[in-house]
């Protein structure tokens, strides 16, 4: 039995984004991110092998997904499916802020 | 590409617990649960064949867990993982407001 929390651990100063494993499951993987101003590069495209079920806990964030015009704006208690190679990117986070994320990975 | 919202679709009234399940994958299930007030009948106790980690999103919630004497008490962000077959109860969810977990059973 291992308990844990999501708002804590997180260093004061974020040069990059933050990844931590939860849990890993067969078949899946289960990790929390995160972000504080951070956006993906301009440009670059996460193009991943596997699907990937977000849900924003705390914070702000936009999220561009490929073939898709505007961004998605994503809050507390907002997730979302991206299937495999489904080309996506961090268009912005909250810099005043954490923006916890809970990934699963599958 | 399926958005969603934990805090959406909750009925004004509760009379049982709600499940709603999110996503199933290859080796997991992924709940929403939403208690207000609901704690497991006076003995009654779980006893999974899968293993569950459950977040508690919003709200508060104790958990009870055979062989350990005080229960676990829960907030925003806390999370636990529970073996199979570790036998656990919820013994006392916030009366006032909505209580969601977020539960992967895998």
């Amino acid at each position: 039995m291992t308990i844990g929390n999501l708002f804590a651990s997180i260093p004061g100063s974020l040069p990059e984004e933050l990844f931590d494993e939860i849990l890993t499951g067969n078949g899946f993987k289960l990790e929390r991110i995160v972000s504080k101003g951070h956006a993906s590069p301009e440009g670059f495209w996460y193009d991943q092998d596997q699907h990937e079920w977000v849900l924003l806990v705390k914070g702000a964030a936009r999220l561009q997904i490929d073939g898709v015009d505007e961004p998605v704006e994503l809050l507390p208690g907002m997730h979302i499916n991206i299937p495999a190679h489904r080309k996506h990117r961090v268009a912005w986070t909250k810099e005043d802020e954490e923006t916890i994320w809970l990934a699963i990975f599958y």
